[in-house]
């Protein structure tokens, strides 16, 4: 019997909040972003996963050293509010990440300091919110987390990313988005960083009810499992090592010598 | 409750049977080499996997329409009789890699028919069977192929396998391999092909017993684990398609004309 | 002062001559399509590359070994009749590319037997011919081949080519085209294989006059750099080697040995 | 004709004045190793490079916004002192690599500021200095960096570095050590970031004169060429675009509207 895996999904918990958009934020997530990307997680890995929420507002931004050392994956959507995270939280889930943890950054968050840390870029992209049509095509048939996912996902309408995206080559592309109006963007993209996995996907505007689709909640499910670290992980970071001694070495001088 | 992995250990069976080397053979692998290597993936992997064994010595080489479409993963040992392979079974067996079925190839079997089919490249490699000690490095911590391997794995004789292996830059790059007189290789690389999913593992040669090594069992039960198509898989081969209708032309055609 | 890179440009040359094609295929390309295609890559290499032509219905498919001996860069467009190229010929490219021959494959080359064989996958995609406008999107901005090229090329028209493209992973993907339909494809790709490289480009089918576009001339042009061997190259495929003597075990015997 | 390839190398210059290396060092390296690496792909590439030195002590780094505007490739060693970088500098050099600057980052300077934040990872490894014979064996034979270069290249003494290197999987995998001791380093890597191209080199610890290796030479060499930006490049860093005006929309609305 293996353990549930450990989800914490992170909201910036911003729109949810503000004059501008509270209302139609209420109508399309009543739970938040958060919620309703933690409640499609739980709708499609049951018991598998033990989802939790963490949100900017919290102290630590939900993240203290106790709640990261206790996640096996981390789902980060942020847009409004980047700057406002604290660098020492930054840090936290760099480490984190380093050691283990699985990350998966969604749409505008690809501005967001953990997700420009982690690749090193700018993070740039090319957008326009204009209610285009995106489909989603799967490029990468064999991965877990194109498993059951329609070829194309189609939402009707959402904001446009387009490229050039400013990032490293994905290390596995899994999905390309088209847009309405002619764009194509590289919207699902997976690396490994330290030992943890890392999932880059584009879809989820505030202003689109985009994480009630079945086929979202479904990619976001797959990442989850994808992602997560494998049984007996340590989520040690990285580290320099002075390696003591040598192995070759000593066996050849033993039997020269020994002879 | 998920259906065990149905694994087919395929071995070419020669010098288990050749008058020069079946008494050797006898010691080392007394149920011959796919029949250790069946018995480490079974120990290790117990009912999440249904193993069978398959011998280029049966009917069809043991690998009918009938086994192919009921294994879900392949592993491949081979090294004198390459070319005694019938091109209709290589046809067949990869057909079933690109419609998703997994495939371990072993050592050796680089210069198998299957393998250089799909990689495209003469897959050759500089070779010499000396007794070096191989230290098995792993280059990829968070990869599910390396759970639980030690760091390196050390193989106190072996056959050594150089470069430059003559393959395509590997899709993921596991482990690297040296040799006491100084050589390196890639001794685990992954690559997708199609739906499926190859691994080319070096260690195995037939005149030590490497396939009893307890970590390297543990890299093949591993190896099955990634390589095992996703539930629901289809093993239909990919196939051109003469796509019929446009998606968002008719969409931005109706509205503009009904408007 | 370095010698021009020797370009053979090859030409199925079938629809030029057919009685169905014939007419449209002299106002397109009145030299045919490998007349364009040599034109535009000496328009913009000038001396620094040395191009002829070579075409399915010459001896020999125009592919001798002199002519293969004398190649850097190969260019391959084919349609009609890729099952009556000579698997003798095929053999001789094969190993000609991993010798370090250039590779440039080219639209519905996509199905010949070279590049099937180089890829080891079915190379099959979706298509529809609909006089759709293609845009072909840069992701490679420091990437050779993508050196003074718009952001997006545009093509009025031109069929539709579109994914599932079932090729490994590109090396470097450098295009995605997206079709007025909603499609998207990986258009523009990188591979090595061998001591050569291969290029895959989708634009350029026989109805459409794509290979007289300056970007598209532009690309090929850039390829061409890009894949031609390094100065000094010998062409020699690599092959198995019985490497013969230890390198650092004999310096670490010597020395304890005290010999 | 083209112009110079504009190569900076830059240098920390603190080995060279510290009481305890500098005579040792004054021996290899008469000229600080920056010198020397200066003076090797001078050697190399003649009239076709145009090569500056900077080093740490010198105001700003000696890396002015001037001295960068001017540089199309720069190369960094850095060792004892890598805290003591201002962060406007390592700023300034991340802007310049993205906007489309050549890096060659070498030995010890996997642990420089600009390395880490261009990675994203610790870019930690293991390492002893136990005057270990270094082979470093060519897995890219048809990349520029590996043009005319041994397989192996010996260097008869040299600190070990060893896996794990916690770096992103390298885009291009070009060289690989293997040491007395038996470990195993991937010492040759390319990336890309924004527009440019990071290449990582290992060999070079300031106790051996490494540099001064004529198959050194060679690879830094090589390596200049490959990094540099391509011809009219503008060295402009990507930045988010609000894309105004939609492509193939207006295409389709024209026509089906009539206007």
């Amino acid at each position: 019997m293996t353990s549930p895996i450990r989800v914490t999904v992170w909201g910036e918990n911003f729109h949810e909040q503000s004059e501008r958009d509270r209302a139609g934020m209420a109508e399309r997530y009543p739970d938040g972003m958060h919620g309703a990307i933690a409640a499609g997680i739980t709708e499609l890995l049951g018991d598998s996963a033990a989802v939790v929420t963490a949100t900017q507002d919290q102290p630590q931004h939900g993240l203290s050293e106790e709640v990261l050392n206790t996640s096996d994956v981390l789902t980060w959507w942020g847009h409004a509010t980047h700057a406002g995270i604290d660098d020492a939280v930054v840090d936290r889930v760099h480490q984190r990440v380093l050691g283990g943890m699985g990350l998966l950054v969604l749409h505008s968050a690809h501005f967001s300091k953990i997700f420009r840390r982690l690749m090193g870029t700018t993070c740039s992209l090319a957008w326009r919110n204009s209610g285009d049509t995106e489909l989603i095509w799967s490029v990468n048939p064999s991965h877990p987390i194109t498993a059951g996912i329609p070829h194309p996902i189609v939402i009707d309408e959402h904001e446009m990313y387009g490229e050039f995206f400013d990032i490293p080559a994905p290390e596995e592309l899994i999905f390309l988005s088209t847009f309405s109006s002619g764009e194509v963007f590289r919207s699902g993209c997976c690396w490994r960083r330290g030992k943890g996995k890392v999932f880059y996907f584009s879809p989820g505007d505030q202003e689109y009810p985009v994480y009630q689709h079945p086929d979202i909640k479904r990619v976001l499910a797959n990442a989850v499992l994808w992602a997560k670290p494998e049984q007996g992980a340590d989520f040690v970071t990285p580290s320099v090592v002075n390696q003591p001694a040598p192995l070759i070495n000593r066996r050849l001088i033993g039997e020269e010598v020994g002879a």
